[in-house]
């Protein structure tokens, strides 16, 4: 079956050939002796000009068809006089679905990306929309294919647990409990639950992870992560997909390096493989995008110790809404403001213990973990990584001093028993990167159906 | 830093040179003037040999080393006299993490599978568990290759629905209802939930991966799928992970030649990729597995109605324990029969509507529908498949014969009205493909961390 694809791959190769290829009608135009169809099968961006003329018998039933209608096109793919290289004139066109004038995706006007939200079902089929998630599927790919050439396992971390991993996560409860015999009865038995206890959604595959890096090496997760927290801004859902290396005998610093090397091989792989999106995006969405990217893959991340940020925040001559402080976390202001001063990605280190998680390794300070944020222009933080404590006793009084339950990560522990070392990983939220790639800037449009407070539709 | 897996692709380029790797000691055999070390960093299935002799100072502190301990070792690789091809003589062997004599994993003796379920988290360090989670890792790459070299969209599909695909699944309920407090109050209000309604764990992503097939004609999905099911055997687990290719343009002999197709690509990528691990399966845990996946990838796989497979049921010369009957599903022992019979993988085609999803291509017979199942020698069903209702009204129709809620679905029935066309899909448990590829055959010892009910450990 030939897809539109193949033609615009090379398409002297089907020149003056005859071809049939099924797809959809996007545009139709329509004139006394002749008529012009724009042609799109979904397997390339691009649209096929297809012509026919009042020689079809069928000329007439031909120009009754309706925009959305999926149709078979045969004809002789010719060299084109218009603004295209190549277009189709067409033998017959037969009729596979029709689709009514109440579609609501006509060629008028430029629908709005809320009302699209409303037809999530049927964007993918805009030009917005169709790019973006061509874009997501090329970028998970280039997200397999460099953690699996490099010698990663790719490991499928549980969905639904009973280990909480940031200690206080606001978690989705899975149940098969009836609740309204709970009501009806007024008792909670979770010994009569599915697994016999209570369970939730995970917030993070990171912990089970480090269980894979102690037997692998070098693992990687990519896979669904859920958050039920009650924000509505532009970058949370409550459903987003994540990707989790975690890595043996690797330090801070190997960590960085790692971080550095897959986003700009990502990112590169995108630039070459989704060409066309990528200039509409630049040209419709964020003007200046494929700039910024390039510049990105060929420029050397800046490593600098939280401290030193907050003493170049406070030095600087802005009147900020949120004053830096040392020992506290910094505002989307001030992330801002240091990829500019630095102009390009910002890897800031070290970071003050009290506001990180009780995993990460604690530097001989007393006061810093090891953990880094990447900061990279236009778009704030994009991926947290840490080295891990893998020390028994460190681990143990830090979670203490959290008050921590210790019982049911007792596996965790014991990591650092059983052969423990020095290791380190990173998470990268998959729609973050999007928003990114893309410059469409709000999460429920770079997510096939997102899931947020009050919504889940399809 | 360096892998012993690079050093297994070219370890002649390594030869006489110094090396520098770390890992794991999984032996240690001590002489009054050697030691050997079965060191292994996670990287490649196979060990290397460390010999270290009392000419170093450390000598004794190594003898000393336990098994299961991190390890940096420092040596030269040279050729062996041995049954390996070559070996590192240590000049300093450093402790990374000691490992104390109670560690579970000790070389005496061969644990069993069941008790490796209690410490699944150390698992993943013994050959099998080791063995089954790189094919898990590649075989999951593999179909990512597949369906990206040939032009399809990966969609993530939903988690988290409020739409039951199946109609009557039995699904895990998501919620961030305090429980407590319903039976405090004695009334469950939905409105008060998380997305204001009842949401739950989805059965299956097909149903949203249409509206990508006719926006992109080719689409899959690859993510968890989960089913409350109270079923306690072999082959079932509440989270698994599934394909679920779905293709506009497509009947059913396209559908099933894509998952013949696609089978075989999987299972020839998988032997020339994990050569030592499909070797160590075909040892120590099936006799023969090699044999019967290089004949899956040559053989012809027969296609044949369903109903013609009850015939030759009936006339077989054999004491079922379920009598084959038309309009009547199979058991376990005639798929076995079937395959035994045609020596081969067998498409069973055009099942009885009534044991069948209500998303099936309806026949013209008003008997059948056109589904297909793929019956595979030693592991029965291994994908199911179908031709999808394109036509409206007899959705509808056949959905009220079910009585089936429509309200919920009026997105999927409008794919029937917005450009629809014939369209198929199939889907693949990637468990069940696993336990095919390796011969585990107990779908916990294929997931990392498996959820059955009563188990959800890590």
């Amino acid at each position: 079956m030939l897809d539109l694809k193949d033609i615009y791959k090379d398409y002297k190769s089907f020149l003056n050939k005859d071809i049939k290829i099924s797809g959809w009608i996007k545009n139709h135009r329509k004139q006394k002796e002749f008529g012009f169809i724009d042609f799109n099968d979904g397997t390339y961006f691009k649209n096929l000009q297809v012509v026919y003329d009042n020689k079809l018998s069928s000329f007439e039933e031909i120009q009754k068809l309706h925009i959305g209608s999926a149709i078979t096109v045969k004809g002789k793919l010719i060299e084109s006089q218009g603004s295209q290289d190549f277009e189709v004139t067409a033998t017959d066109i037969i009729l596979e679905g029709d689709c009514p004038d109440d579609y609501p995706l006509q060629s008028k006007g430029r629908p709005t990306r809320e009302f699209l939200r409303e037809i999530a079902y049927l964007r993918p089929r805009t030009n917005l929309f169709n790019a973006v998630f061509r874009v997501r599927s090329i970028a998970a790919y280039a997200i397999h294919k460099y953690f699996q050439d490099n010698g990663y396992v790719y490991f499928h971390a549980p969905l639904i647990t009973a280990s909480d991993c940031e200690g206080a996560g606001e978690m989705f409860q899975v149940t098969t409990l009836d609740l309204n015999k709970i009501a009806e009865k007024g008792t909670v038995d979770y010994s009569k639950d599915f697994f016999n206890k209570q369970a939730a959604l995970t917030v993070s595959g990171q912990l089970q992870a480090e269980t894979f890096a102690m037997a692998y090496k070098k693992t990687y997760t990519f896979g669904p992560t859920f958050r039920a927290e009650n924000s509505n801004t532009k970058t949370h859902a409550s459903e987003f997909w994540m990707i989790e290396p975690e890595i043996a005998f690797c330090d801070l610093d190997d960590d960085m390096n790692i971080m550095e090397d897959m986003l700009k091989y990502i990112v590169k792989y995108v630039l070459d493989n989704c060409k066309v999106e990528m200039e509409f995006f630049d040209k419709f969405v964020e003007k200046g995008l494929l700039n910024k990217l390039n510049k990105l893959v060929t420029s050397n991340f800046t490593r600098i110790d939280h401290k030193d940020v907050i003493t170049i925040l406070k030095k600087a001559n802005v009147k900020w809404e949120f004053e830096p402080e040392y020992g506290s976390d910094i505002a989307k202001e001030h992330e801002k403001y240091i990829t500019e001063y630095f102009d390009g990605p910002v890897f800031i280190k070290n970071w003050p213990k009290d506001i990180k998680a009780f995993y990460m390794k604690q530097n001989p300070d007393g006061e810093t973990v090891a953990a880094v944020d990447l900061e990279v222009p236009g778009a704030g933080e994009l991926m947290g990584g840490s080295q891990r404590e893998e020390n028994y006793e460190k681990l143990v009084s830090r979670m203490n001093e959290l008050k921590m339950d210790k019982s049911s990560l007792d596996w965790y522990l014991n990591l650092r028993k059983f052969g423990g070392c020095t290791h380190s990983g990173f998470g990268m939220g998959f729609e973050r990167l999007l928003i990114y790639l893309t410059g469409v800037d709000n999460i429920r449009d770079v997510i096939p159906y997102y899931r947020t407070p009050g919504n889940c539709e399809y």
